[in-house]
This record gives C-alpha cells, structure tokens and sequence, in this order.
C-alpha cells in the first residue's frame, strides 16, 4: 500500500520539524509496515508569499485532493500580516476540505513533567481529547470595518453557528466519547453572555444527546472550563468546544500536560471526501526558526495520527507503537529543551528512528 | 465622610459573600476610617424574577445612580436560563452605567499555595493586573437567529469594537502600566484569525501606545497567551484583552493564583460620571450556596478595591490595611475549603474582624 501524502512545510520550524516527521515516518513505514509514503512537498509559505504575491494557487484544493493526506507544519512570518498568512493557508485549507472537526489529544507522555503539582504527582489525572469545531463559529470570516481611519471606527467579528455545524460536530464527540472507556463528554459554551450563537449551539447539542444515552455529559462555561482544568484534570476525559474557545483551551491543555511543543492536532473531514490534515498546533516560532532545536515531538504525534487515520483502524497498532518509541525516547532524557531536556531536533529524530528500528 | 453602597447581594453565595462584605466594610470604618458606610439593598434577584416576572425596574440606572459605589454579589440561578439572568442584571448594570473597564488584580497572596509549581516555588513570579474592556468587544449583544427550529437555522455572535471604545481602554491600561513600578503592558488579540474587528483593535492599540513611550508593550495571541500565563507568569505586569478574552484569562489567573473564591473585580467609569460597581469574579455556585461555606476573600478584595476607588487616592493605605488584614487572616490558617482550609464563611469573616481591629 502507497500512501500519497502532500507536505506542506510553510514557515518558520514548520519546515524543520516537517523534515523530522517526514524522515520519522519514511523509517517507521520500513521498520514496521507493509505500506509506504509517497511526498509531494507544496512550497507554499510567506517566504514565496513575498517573493510572488501569493500563497497557494487557485487550484490549490484539486491539487492537495489528489493525496490522502496533507501533512502540514505552520504559517505565519513577522514580514506578513498574521490575518494574511492564515486567511491565504491554513484556514482556507481547513474550510474547503471539509475539515470541520479538530481533534486535539493531551496527555501525559512517559517522561514528560506537568506544570501543574496535581498532574505532576499523578500524571494519569489529566487525559483529554479536545474535538474543535473547525469549520465556523468565531472562524467563520464575516464582520468588516467602517470609518476605519476615521474617530468613530466601528468594526466587527461575526461567528456564524448553523445546525448543521454544531449538529455534526456533537455527533463527532459523542462517538468520541464512547470509544473511550469513561464515556463522559463535556461540552463548553459561553451561552450566558453570549446569547444568540452559543444558545443555539446548547440546544443542538443537548438534542444530540438524546442519541446518546450512554455517554455522559456535562456543560462548562469556557471561563469557568480553565478553572476545572487546573483544579481537577480528573473529572474530564472527552471535551467540545467552539472553534476559538478550543483554540484557546487547546493550548492551555498543552501548556498543562508539559509543552505546546508536543501537541498534535487532527484537521479531518469524516466522511472522508477530502484529505484530512495533520499538523502539530505550535506555530511558526520566529523566536527559535533556524536553530535547529525546535520539539519535534508534536509533529511526531500528528504523524501518527495521520497513520491511525490511513488506516482506518488496521493501522493503531502500527501508531501506537510510534508513539511508544516517542515516549522511549523522551523518558530516556533525549528531549528538547522545552521539557527540559538539551537535545536539538536532529538529536530526537535520530533517537525515535533508532528506537523504531527497535520495536 | 458618608459613602452611600448600592448592594445588590443577588443569588446563592452572592448574598453570603454580600453580608460578609458589608460587615467587615462597617468593621474596616468603625476601626480604620473617619468615614462610613451607609448601606442601600437592592433585592434584585433570579428568586424575585420567578416571583414577578422582572429582575430590575425600569429605573435601575437612576436608582443606582443615587449611589456613591455599588457592590454586586452574584446572578445566575439553574432555574432561569443564564442568558436571561445575565442580560437582565450585570450586563446591563455594567453598559448602562458607563463601567468600561474591568479591573482584575491576581498575585499570591500569604498563604495561598499556586497549583502550578513554579509560582508555588516563587510566588512573587505572579503579579498581574488584567484590564477587561466591559463594553463592548463580544459582549456587545447583537447577533441573532433565523430558522432557529428548522434543519437550516443559523444563528451569530457579532461582536462589535469601535475605536472609542479600544481608545479608551487601551489608554487605561496604559495608565495602569505606567503606575506600576515595572511598566509592563502585553496586549492580547486573536488579529490572526479575527480579521476584521481584532485588526482595528491591533491598530488603535498601537496609536495608543504612541503616547507611552516609557511604558514597554507586547502582544500576545490569546490561546499562546494561556501557555505564557503558566510558563512564564514573571515576565508579565499589566495585561489588557477584550471583554470575551479577559473574561477566560481571569478565571485562568484566579486559578493560577490559588482560587477563584479569592479574584476581585472592578467595574469602573473612570470618569466618575455614574458609579463603579465593585465584586468577586467567582458566580453564584448553586452547588454550594445555602451552606455558609464559600470563600468571602474574592468579596473582601473587592471591598478593598472600593474603598480605594472611593478614597480617590485618599484611602489607598486603608485599603492596603484591609488587605493585609485579609492575608494574616489566610496565613494563620483561617481558610476555606477551596484554599485546603476548614473554614467556614462566618469564620472567616469574624476572624478578618478581628484582625482589623488589631492594625
Ligand atoms: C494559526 C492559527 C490560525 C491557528 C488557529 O487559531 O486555529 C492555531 O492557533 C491553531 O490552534 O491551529
Ligand atoms: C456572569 C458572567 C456574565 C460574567 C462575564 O462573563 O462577564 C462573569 O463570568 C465574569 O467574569 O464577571
């Protein structure tokens, strides 16, 4: 079997830690599968951007259909406006592939120190699956400015919400949570202050629930959901947000299980009409770019995710055992210095190559 | 000197922690003051709103208005719907009566343990003041919903900036910068994928920041601001974000701080045009109301913080007095439950009473 996979780099450490997952993936389908990958690279960034005016062409969605996945490292460069980069790349992809659920683990790997004392001393206390809603809501693109150099500028952010998206987005993490051994979902709304949208957005979910008798569900409020995450990691497992609201409590939960450097992220499209996307959900990181020590464990993570979605369940062995070579590696003290570690990017992937061959 | 307090006790623990405050505010003037407190209340509640229909008169804002300050317990009760309560009690208070900015100190304070173990190592590494916008931004209202009960309902949020209104908060937090020995402000926006209403924010923030040269700035994206909040709570001083924004970063701060019993707030027109209206971050919590256990610290600190606003700088050290009262109290154990203490709310109170008397 030949997985076709478009790689794109983009900015900054997307494109180191995208070599690293690239290289990791090429040894691991050697090592332990009757597959392999096939790149294609798209030279997609703000770098090219400057240079030709663009950032992806006007076919850009045929051209990533043709593979079955989409490999992708980060965007955003200091010379270019942020609302430029992402509305030319990343959130163009997600909107017209159909990538309307984002599903982002965090979990304590073997090795790896909460900040939080709680996690710290009982690491098996914090285990989420965070499912973003990707396709709509705060990332919906609507709003605009009038006046904008005059003294009475208004401006404004439209989040969209139809039944549809919210409809489909609570079914995803029902079924989510009942492939898990808790069963127990909770649901995150700002339906207090926010009195349209997010009322809206309960009322789907709560009818969605009644499909779903046997998974128990509960309703934070996203202000009071970062409380509950510092205070009692425990009593969550699966976890629904809003597209921003996820945004936002996604990093915090990578933040509290030991580093936005290790924190994947799956872009994907269920009904498998178009290519999902995996990318780890650090960005660009114009701070450390080109030094060559950017964490590529979060692109390691993604990678394997993007392994368990190929296979479509005939390859969770094959990604799980990517991630315990991960782990390995990480527990044996060769890590990056955001987990406190002195190794560099190479230094890592060599170790999980290594490890691979292993296993 | 008479200063006339609006209170509005509200629902559950709102109106523990009001009678808390009012007795140790009468405390704090029979010991410490040459003024006192002539108290006005406001028996405005989700309870009342079952009983006749309404949560506040027509003339609310007169009324109030009569008042030199208003101290607010809490709103929110299961068997309304929150968006009802809320829209008809603190958010409307907070727009009509021109409270703009949202004032919400957190630092350890002595005797509170931080979950997260660096500040729990050092806890001076904590010591923020964020400034909430509170007029505008995502709270604005507006938005709304079409075909609500059919397959294709879609509902919006708009949230609505202007520049008056980014103007005004900017230079308030600016201000508030300046008044800190470290003149520190990092600005947090989500401009990349918010383009329109977040890029006129950006923009008006950096005219602002124009007139403060001595002030050093930064600007954080929101969801990488969560993961700096537990990383590197020390290279932060004053913080400013929108009303949705500030509204999740607090609770985070209060959490990060050792609790969200113990965060205050303020809501302030710093034009002293109507008056401020002064309470605890934390809410109604139904789970716990009714059982004289909630933590009053949250509703002693912003007792505190009205005394200093009323004071006009004439008062600080007598706000300085109550806090350090509050802290001997925490120190020598007298705690609640969500500070690791046994304490019960009576407790608490009577002991802090005891402690002014003493300074
Ligand atoms: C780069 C940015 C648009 C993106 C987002 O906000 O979705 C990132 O923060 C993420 O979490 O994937
Ligand atoms: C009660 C609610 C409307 C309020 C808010 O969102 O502003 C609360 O969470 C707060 O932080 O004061």
């Amino acid at each position: 079997q030949v997985y076709k996979i478009a790689a794109i780099p983009g900015d900054g450490i997307g494109t180191e830690i995208t070599d690293a997952a690239v290289q990791v993936l090429d040894k691991l389908a050697a090592v332990l599968g009757d597959f392999k990958f096939e790149w294609t690279t798209f030279d997609w960034s703000s770098k090219k951007y400057l240079e030709r005016g663009w950032y992806m062409p006007d076919d850009f969605k045929e051209q990533l259909c043709k593979h079955d996945a989409i490999y992708f490292g980060a965007v955003g460069w200091p010379s270019v406006p942020d609302h430029i980069s992402l509305w030319n790349m990343i959130l163009p992809i997600r909107n017209s592939l159909n990538q309307y659920v984002n599903v982002r683990p965090s979990r304590m790997l073997k090795g790896v120190v909460s900040p939080i004392t709680q996690v710290r001393d009982k690491p098996s206390d914090l285990d989420w699956v965070i499912i973003r809603e990707n396709s709509e809501g705060e990332y919906a693109g609507h709003g605009g400015t009038t006046h904008g150099h005059a003294s009475h500028a208004i401006a404004t952010e439209v989040a969209v919400f139809t039944r549809t998206g919210i409809e489909r987005i609570s079914r995803f993490a029902f079924e989510t949570a009942r492939s898990r051994p808790r069963k127990k979902l909770t649901m995150v709304t700002k339906s207090n202050a926010q009195r349209h949208g997010m009322v809206l957005w309960d009322k789907v979910f709560y009818e969605v629930a009644k499909e779903y008798p046997d998974v128990e569900h509960d309703k934070m409020l996203v202000d009071a959901m970062t409380v509950r995450m510092v205070n009692n990691p425990q009593s969550m497992d699966t976890i629904l947000a809003t597209n921003l609201h996820a945004d936002i409590l996604t990093d915090l939960a990578a933040a509290l299980s030991g580093s936005i450097g290790i924190a994947p992220s799956s872009n994907l499209d269920p009904t498998r009409g178009c290519p999902s996307m995996f990318e780890p959900i650090h960005g660009s990181a114009p701070d450390i770019a080109g030094k060559g020590v950017a964490n590529p464990v979060g692109a390691f993570w993604s990678a394997a995710e993007m392994v368990r979605w190929l296979g479509k369940g005939q390859l969770d062995s094959v990604a799980d055992k990517f991630i315990d070579a991960i782990e390995n590696v990480i527990s044996s003290g060769v890590k990056t210095r955001d987990l406190r570690g002195s190794s560099n990017t190479k230094e890592v992937t060599e170790a999980v190559c290594a490890e691979l061959e292993k296993v």
